[in-house]
């Protein structure tokens, strides 16, 4: 249990330091991973401005850049590791890739999937909150605090 | 009130033309354009196992391609018409486009946006359903059972 804490925690440090490349590039500082058995397979930030696309959230272009590694278009095996709680887009991007498991940092109160509803992600997906919180909200804001 | 129906019909036709194009290409029929003060800026059907990517679904596609035209990620002013029901994905990315209006054809029972929470889709966003349901529909019935 100890060791899986702690990978969890590698991992959303490398998360993080996605999170980190999009804040140096003015873009909202959100950052994932997609790991599987082991491996980091997919690194992505957050591209909404540089690609002019709504769509460019982290997780989404996780899911795109690990499909293109696996050569499948479902995630099995995988784990997405994102420092803030996926929307209900990402989330529902998220059950289609069939992804087993998430893990993501920071709560977000006004967008996350589980306002709108927790039913979003498949009752089977293991879904762990709260690894590196506090860093991972701290990143975005600071990030809206230098916007005013 | 005529002429908008009619208006709706006609640009609902358009995408389901882009339906028959992902059918004829083995792909889930689904089709989307999207219009801008009358003219389609962006058609787009599903490609999911072209792509190899479960994101591909026709209407994410059509609002990354829609605000290439437009030059700004918002889709101010557009309409998006679409065979089929969103998905939460895509309902979610719909939400982020900022788009007023959204026509859709047949509903989806099992994975519709609806289903899972009404509010994924902004309360102001203007909604209409049922608009060549019947057509959409049957080309969606005509694929899955094919496939058996």
């Amino acid at each position: 249990m100890i060791g899986t804490i702690l990978n969890d925690e590698y991992y959303m440090r490398q998360a993080l330091n996605e999170a980190r490349i999009a804040f140096d590039k003015d873009e909202v500082p959100i950052g994932a991973v997609v790991v599987c058995r082991g491996r980091i397979i997919a690194r992505a930030h957050n591209l909404t401005e540089t690609l002019n696309d709504v769509t460019a959230h982290a997780e989404m272009q996780a899911i795109t850049a690990a499909a293109n590694v696996l050569g499948g278009k479902y995630l099995e095996n995988c784990t997405l590791y994102v420092t803030v709680e996926p929307c209900p887009m990402c989330a529902g991007g998220l059950l289609w890739s069939q992804i087993p498991k998430i893990v993501y940092g920071a709560k977000d109160e006004k967008r996350g999937y589980s306002i709108y509803s927790p039913s979003i992600l498949h009752v089977k997906t293991q879904i762990i909150s709260g690894i590196l919180a506090e860093e991972s909200a701290a990143l975005l804001k600071q990030f809206f605090h230098n916007k005013r």
